[in-house]
């Protein structure tokens, strides 16, 4: 029986480099009066749905997705949450798993 | 004594709002062979750092800056987690709040 899962994705930049749109907002709150904001780093938020058989076979598929569309692994980094949502609307209960390329 | 904080903040279309890089997204992976993958919905995620007395400061300060500049509130929603760095590194704990201006 497939299940659905939820994914929640989230694309940063790497450290190492650069973010002019980052800069730019930051420069932006400076002049509106918050100075007291730094660091201040730009990334995607990703929101799917899924269908898999189980959960290692969504995270193997999210993975792949990941680094063939949604980030470039050579300048982005990726995390990703699972939700079972079949299960939450047979159980109540909340299954969440993280997959995260930097570990 | 002013605490730091960072936060993470999640901007989405609002669900009524089309979003055509969402779509492009879905045909790509349809393409792809990833046909099992629905509902993608492509948004922004903001990490920052802030300096603030106290965490109802940070975030009223948060709801503003969501506010004026990164999200557009007539399109899109966000929300954010504020985490106090400053603590977790004195104590080890980490702190968390969320604001949801969908609530």
């Amino acid at each position: 029986m497939t299940k659905q899962y939820q994914a929640h994705i989230y694309v940063t930049l790497r450290p190492s480099v650069l973010d002019p749109a980052g800069t730019a907002v930051k420069s932006g709150l400076a002049q509106m009066g918050y100075d007291n904001v730094e660091q201040i780093r730009i990334g995607k938020y990703i929101e799917l749905m899924l269908q898999a058989t189980d959960e290692a076979t969504a995270k193997e598929q999210l993975e792949l997705i990941c680094d063939r569309l949604l980030a470039n692994p050579v300048i982005e980094n990726y995390r990703f949450d699972l939700i079972d949502i079949s299960r939450k609307e047979a159980t109540g209960n909340r299954q969440q798993a993280t997959g995260n390329m930097e570990k």
